[in-house]
């Protein structure tokens, strides 16, 4: 099995008013020009599943659902997966320094951040053109 | 630094008619249900710039532009990052067995892939909200 090293960049932080991305000092020249960004991918590392009973389930019963269907790991945003990467899409709000404030992200305070992004015009799909299955239906509404 | 361990979890091939995920025997029962989505997000290790040198490079010209304006790798989706994973979010055109067959890649034949993650209607963003820097701008067009 081919195996790579990643390492952290940056930590997500979560507080009563605020959250936002810091960025390690080392990496915060790699931030210039962020702030003319919307939108912008966080890739974090989902550390509460990084162990190899986890690493190793390939049936997952995806979040935020009303039934408890297992889908294949790949086929849901389970934390539960192989390599543990989590995938966010968010707004950023404003930067300060090497700090990204953003609206929301669904990873926890402390968590590790391992890349980011900007969402070009080409990460969109309409809506209209995502097919899902009928139990994650719901979530167009959303 | 803290660092973390990932694995290949399946190729990218690259066809003259045809381009496909292959996922490993060994994960192939995590993609239970992934026929039933319209579009994916395909996690993939940029073999090619697994480096020192570039993994060290904080500034790139990204992709696919005019000018030569040199951006902060994090404003940029240039393959010269910090941890070379790449992100590209495809068209789901059929699944045999282990074979996700797609529409179109940035990777090359034989890069590894990390992760396959489906694409749901949160990850849209309506393409008049996303705001980017000027030198950006023709890509909404495309």
């Amino acid at each position: 099995m081919t195996s790579f090293g990643i390492h952290q960049i940056g930590v997500v932080k979560i507080e009563k008013e605020a959250c936002y991305i810091e960025i390690s000092q080392l990496y915060t020249t790699g931030l210039r020009h962020i702030e003319q960004f919307s939108h912008i991918y966080v890739l974090w590392w989902i550390s509460m599943r990084d162990n190899p009973l986890d690493r190793s389930q390939m049936l997952a019963t995806p979040p935020k659902l009303k039934t408890s269907i297992e889908t294949g790991v790949f086929s849901s945003r389970s934390p539960t997966r192989p390599n543990p990467i989590g995938l966010t899409k968010v707004k950023l709000l404003r930067v300060e320094n090497n700090k990204l404030y953003i609206d929301r992200i669904d990873a926890i305070d402390g968590t590790p951040v391992l890349d980011i992004k900007p969402y070009l015009p080409g990460d969109s799909v309409s809506v209209d053109e995502i097919k899902l299955p009928e139990w994650f239906d719901h979530l167009k509404e959303e």
